[in-house]
Parts: C-alpha cells; sequence; structure tokens
C-alpha cells in the first residue's frame, strides 16, 4: 500500500530532456481556451507563443488577455504567418476540418498533437497520417486517458495479471448536450462537421481508445445498434448507441449518448477480478480493483483534466525534443477511425463487421 | 424521504386472503434446502409438507432433519403417491428435468412454482405451458427480483418518469463456478441438463428479466458474441457471453460469465436520470438513483435472497388462494427462454436476431 501511495502519480515515460516546445493552438473553443491553456502554462517543457481562431481580431482579442504575443487567422497560418514562433500546433477544432490543418503543419515542418477523434471519416484520417509521414512529421491524437497516472497503473496492474484473464468489459459516456451547449447549431450535431455521427465520434471513443490501452490491443470486430428521435440529431444516427467491440476473446460492451444522465465509467471483469473506473473520462478518474473479497480504491485530488493534458503535452514535448517517436500516433488513430466506422456500418446494416 | 425509508420494504401486492399453500419441494439441491425451506417457514401462507429427491432415502433424511411428515422419490411422485398431502410444487431440479414434474402437478391438480430458466428449450417450456394450460393449472415461474421490494421501488421510479426516457441500460452477472462448486461433473456444465448454455441460462436471464420488469416490456432483437476456452465448458458455447438485447428504443448491454470474478449489477440510463442495482442480483441488492447532480443510495439488512423468497411464496400463495392469475407466468417465462434461444442463435451466426 505503501509505495502504491506513493507512486500513484508516476508517469509511465521518463522526461530526460531539456528545452521547450512552442505551441500554436488552433481553434479557440472552450476546451483550448479553459483547459489546454492552462495545462500548458503548468507544463515543464511547454509554452503557448501562439493563438490561432477564425479572425485575427478572435485570436488577438484571447492572445491579449492571456499574454501570448503571437495571433492569427486559419488564413494567415495556412499562408505560413509567423512560422518562425511555433515548434508545434495543437489541433482543437471541429472533426473535419483537423485534415488542413496537420497538412499545413506538415508542410511547414511543424509538429502535430491532434484532438481525438483524429478526423471525420477515415479517408480523411488516412490523408492526415500520409501528409506528416510524407514530411517525417511527428504526429500525434490527444487520448488524454493515455497520460493520466491511475489509468496507467489501471494497465500495469492488467499487465501483471491483477484480474486474471480479461472476460469482459463495460463502458458507458453519456451526457446532456443540448443542456451543456443549449444549441442545436453546434458543431457536434453537424454531420459535414462531425463526420460519421456524434455520440461514438465524441463519447464511445473513450471507451473504446481506452479499453485499446488498458488491454494493449486492438479491436477485431463490432456489431451496433443505433437510435436518434429528437429533432436536433437530424441526419446523425447516433443519439443514443450500443455495441459490442471484441478485442481477441474479451467483449467490450459500450454505450454512449449526447443525450442522457451524465455518467462515465468503464469496467473490465477478468477470470480472477475486476477494474474499473468511474468516473473514468473526465478528468476525476476513480479507480477500484477487486480480487477475490478484496477491494481497493484510489482516487486523488491531483488529477482533473488539466492535469492529464499536461501530462500529454509535456510527454508530447519530451517525444518531440527527444527526437523519439510519438504515441498514439496518427495510425493509432486511424484504427479508433476503422472501429468507429464500421461501428456505423454495423447499426445500419446489423451485420457484424470484421475489421 | 420519510415515506420513502417507512415504505421501502411495501409489497406491490395486497393479502387479503386467509389459508395456507401446503408446498412439495422437489429436488433437494442447495438452494431448495439452504434458501426455500426457510423461506417458506417465514412465510405468511406457505407450509413445506412434502420432500421430493431422486430417492426415497435421500427425501426421508432431509425430511427428518426438517421436522416434515412426508418424503417421496421422484418416481414416487409421478405415480401420485400422497397427492392428498401437498397443494403445490415447487421445482428446484435442473432445467431439463422441468417439463415433467409440471406435467405430472397438472394431471394431479397441483399449482406449479418452477425455478428459472423455466425449461432448457423453447420446445420444452411450450410444452410445459400447454400442460399447464390445459389443466388450468397455476404455473409461476421464480423471478425473486420481481418480489424484492427494492427492485420494485426501481420499476415504480421508472414508471414515475424519474430517470426520463430510458437510453440504455448495462447488465452484468458473472461468477466463478468452478471455485463455488469445485467439480467438472455438476449439471450447469452439462448441456444436457442445462439447455443452450450456461452463462445466459443461469445468469444472464437475470439482467434480461429485471429489464423487462423495471422497463415494462419485451425484447424485440438481440446481437451476441460467446466465447469458451476452459476445458470444463466443453460443448456449450458461452463460458463467457456479450450480448445487445433491443427494448424498443432502449438497448440492453449485458455480459455473463461462470469463469469470473463475481460481479452482479444493472444500471439503467436515461433522459433525466439514472438507476443502478449493484449488487443486484443475489440478494443483497443496493439501488442507487441519480437525477441530475442528486444521487441517492437505498439498501436494507432486511432483504437477502430468503427475504426475497419468502415474498415470492407469499405472493404465488396470495393468487392461488384468492384464485387469481399468477404471474410472471409460463407465458412470460416463454419470452426469456425464446430470447436467450436468440442470443445463441445470433452468436452462432453473426447475425441480429429479431424476436
Amino acid at each position: 500500500m505503501q509505495g502504491w501511495i506513493d507512486g500513484v502519480l508516476d508517469r509511465n515515460w521518463e522526461s530526460d530532456v531539456d528545452g521547450t516546445v512552442r505551441f500554436a493552438l488552433i481553434g479557440l473553443g472552450w476546451w483550448t481556451t479553459d483547459v489546454a491553456l492552462p495545462a500548458i502554462a503548468n507544463s515543464d517543457n511547454c509554452e503557448t507563443t501562439a493563438l490561432i481562431s477564425s479572425s485575427t481580431e478572435k485570436a488577438a482579442s484571447f492572445a491579449d488577455t492571456s499574454g501570448i504575443e503571437t495571433a492569427m487567422s486559419y488564413e494567415e497560418f495556412h499562408e505560413g504567418t509567423d512560422s518562425d514562433r511555433y515548434d508545434a500546433i495543437y489541433i482543437g477544432t471541429p472533426n473535419a476540418t483537423h485534415l488542413e490543418f496537420a497538412s499545413t503543419a506538415a508542410e511547414l515542418g511543424k509538429s502535430v498533437l491532434c484532438e481525438k477523434p483524429m478526423e471525420s471519416t477515415v479517408e480523411r484520417a488516412e490523408r492526415m497520417v500520409e501528409r506528416c509521414e510524407s514530411t517525417a512529421t511527428p504526429l500525434m491524437i490527444g487520448y488524454r486517458m493515455q497520460t493520466d497516472p491511475l489509468v496507467q497503473r489501471a494497465r500495469e496492474m492488467i499487465a501483471n495479471g491483477v484480474i486474471g484473464d480479461p472476460v469482459s468489459a463495460h463502458g458507458q459516456n453519456s451526457q446532456p448536450l443540448l443542456e451543456m451547449i443549449p444549441n442545436p447549431d453546434q458543431w457536434r450535431l453537424n454531420p459535414e462537421l462531425t463526420g460519421y455521427g456524434t455520440s461514438v465520434m465524441d463519447l464511445g471513443i473513450y471507451s473504446i481508445n481506452t479499453t485499446r490501452f488498458l488491454l494493449d490491443t486492438d479491436p477485431v470486430a463490432v456489431q451496433a445498434q443505433m437510435h436518434s428521435s429528437h429533432e436536433a440529431f437530424e441526419g446523425l444516427a447516433d443519439e443514443r448507441s450500443a455495441s459490442i467491440i471484441q478485442f481477441g476473446d474479451c467483449q467490450l460492451v459500450s454505450t454512449s449518448s449526447q443525450h442522457a444522465q451524465e455518467d462515465t465509467r468503464l469496467t473490465i471483469t477478468g477470470t480472477e477480478g475486476q477494474l474499473e473506473l468511474r468516473p473514468a473520462f473526465h478528468g476525476d478518474c476513480r479507480l477500484r480493483v477487486s480480487r477475490g473479497d478484496t477491494t481497493i480504491t484510489a482516487e486523488t485530488d491531483a488529477v482533473d483534466a488539466e492535469y492529464e493534458t499536461t501530462e500529454l503535452f509535456d510527454y508530447f514535448a519530451d517525444r518531440v525534443l527527444a527526437e523519439r517517436s510519438v504515441g498514439p500516433d496518427g495510425r493509432h488513430g486511424l484504427t479508433d477511425m476503422r472501429t468507429i466506422e464500421a461501428i456505423h456500418q454495423s447499426a445500419a446494416t446489423n451485420e457484424r463487421i470484421e475489421l
């Protein structure tokens, strides 16, 4: 217990580099301004040196408030304006706009940290990977759960056999989107911007990717059902969704909804124990591990979404500065994109889709 | 809160009858002797007057210990021996033997309370319903969860709109069968006695039936995956299983395993709240209800598996004595049998099966 409580915040990577990665943040939604910006301010090896938004004025206004020197529009970014003032970009814009930003960064020789899901379709995500690989541009997808220390401890326990052979997993990620953002005209409800749909792209991806990380294996087949009835979800199949996602002989059953009581959790049951993250995905993660009749729980006030994001940026900076390969990289993100596409195909056809 | 805590153990039915139903208990496994027998002793309107087992000697030995006058073999039961000494039978034998006992009871004019699953196959379950209906014999299936007071409170809350429109449900029922009964030669692992399989028949049925009860609706389609690898599960497809079971627009995702850490839970998430039973199915039920930012939990030491079973027998006796129709009846049980058969079909064919 002593070692456990002392080591709960340990990183599963070591920072042994000096230097700073200067970031241009693209897309100034609430996540970028309220979470990513302070997270970078707290980081060891990152600094925000440029803000990029739909208009120079919007970017300049945020830059003034935050004491950041450089502000520009998307257009100016694509033209290469002031590109000597940053080393990497963080893409926090709607899904269907990621490819263009990553492509420009690849041309400009800037490293890319891109929010998940990496793009709106498999085809566009593949092009993003190609563009970045063609110029040897580091491309990492922003899977915060993989840098959350409690999730890393969970992964280590599974690898060490604490729960035995994984048997089944339950993932749930739901939220009342229209109460959180009371406007049907938002990009998560716009099929042209979100991609295959909304609940799996935006929420289900957490259960899928975190299970991949915890089990250290990838999905092989999916089955799914979806349903939309509220008028705000017109043109989107998955106001709510349910899937079976097969990881070898372990089945993840996953539900996600953009129109439901908030709940996030991931439970993995094995032949000899059970591991649960609940809440799981919004930064205030609580870990519960059972084996036989014994259960331990771990939670820490030190970790929240901002902390996870600091870890994400510091890890990315460490890889870039040391010229190590980054990961979860674009090809890792592509596996989620193909899984989500298959989940939508399965729901549309009622067929099991092999990956 | 005051009304809630005072009313938590309320029955959703009223006993206004006098009299006693005298029971013959068939099959003297641990459930019958350790749970059903004391449960009946605690009941208002039931009494155990006969014990029936594979041999007269085994039955007589238990009857002596328990102070019960009549003991007989299965053969003697089928011959109608001492049939004036009981009014009803309780069937607690392996699944594939229920039909014969119920058929004899129907011939003898005895009411039937039969353990779930009601039989090993849909075809045999249908014959059981026909036999009982042909002689107007009351046939009830022993779904204890439906007489658990906390489950009844949960059902009332859902009906009253506490969680809004049900969106998705998660059911999990797993246990380490080979640690609980360390013998591969047990009937739950014998395809001839258990029927379609083991984990869905024995465990998944709790998630399915309790969701039916809570939502007051029946499944319309299923998708499933199964896997067996341990040698004790030879000839059985579902050492572990995962299913999507569609209830209208609400999807239940359900996992069950006979070779995993013990865990029982049922969670129903709605547009405005969430209701969870965890633990759910082994008598020590804990109810958690969230709506917006508020969560209440209810648990009571008064309720355990024996209490649920007393409620089950008293409810059955009340219906029989008042000559009211019993329920959950054989046709209700048939819906579970058809659902379980479809789950096995879906897992074998990778197709979605409509019900």
